[in-house]
């Protein structure tokens, strides 16, 4: 699966969410083989669900899978994973977690690392605009998203 | 909160689950105040959806909070919480994680810890004996609910 390929797919869910009037994070969950396993975006407006993120969508989209499913996949996100998706990557064992930018948001990624996952920072322009245009429209409802009070986008120590 | 009542509930949602034919997990967050947010059990099998464990669904139960609401919270489960699980109530800034029992399954209790949230293990025998009958009864139901392929029931190094 080429990277690229795999992000565009993630921002398109994104985009779809920002549409929706919803928080613009998407995901995509690629098999070993390159095959989509499930794509997603965050739902906290759409479902009224705090445990819909990008990435836990897209697992969700995934459907029940075996372990051995997992083996060698790849997560793609828009943006660097909050502490719950890093750990739902760690939790099926997912091999590489590729990250379209993580200027707006710093999450687990060093934990992810040290956990044995290989970990892509893209940096990608269109993923970092989206999310500032985003946070500056929509602060509270961001700041809902990430559980915090004020502009902390980082709780790893 | 009276921690054996918050268990209480928490046991009563992962017997709810055993009776559906699901993974017999189950969990219930509190308010500061001992307020009850939500309450919810594993649907994995209910809804076919692996992003549904004890904790994640009591989340979801709470619907959309804003992070004030679980300043000083505590998050009772039936067991030791799996790498998701442990995410999400970092995520969230739940203070306190009251576990049912360690002994079928470990997770991620020193992160937790390290991470500053109390953590607190009951050792409830019916917690115990509930999962060793289900883990007895449906061995790859419960592999596939952690990741795993073999009976390797920790992944935290």
């Amino acid at each position: 699966m080429d990277d690229k390929a795999g992000m565009a797919i993630a921002l398109q869910e994104a985009k779809t969410s920002y549409s929706e009037g919803g928080i613009p994070i998407g995901a995509a969950l690629f098999s070993k083989e390159g095959t989509l396993l499930g794509r997603g975006h965050n739902m906290r407006v759409q479902f009224g669900s705090p445990i819909h993120h990008g990435e836990t969508t897209a697992l969700q989209n995934s459907g029940r899978l075996p372990a051995s499913a997992y083996k060698g996949s790849t997560m793609y996100t828009t943006l660097s994973p909050c502490d719950m998706c890093t750990g739902a990557c760690l939790l099926y064992g997912i091999a590489r977690v590729v990250i379209g930018e993580n200027k707006t948001f710093l999450g687990g990624e060093s934990y992810l690392r040290r956990r044995g996952v290989e970990v892509v920072v893209l940096d990608d322009a269109e993923c970092r605009e989206l999310m500032e245009r985003f946070i500056q429209e929509k602060p509270e409802l961001w700041n809902e998203d990430i559980g915090v009070t004020e502009r902390v986008y980082s709780k790893e120590p």
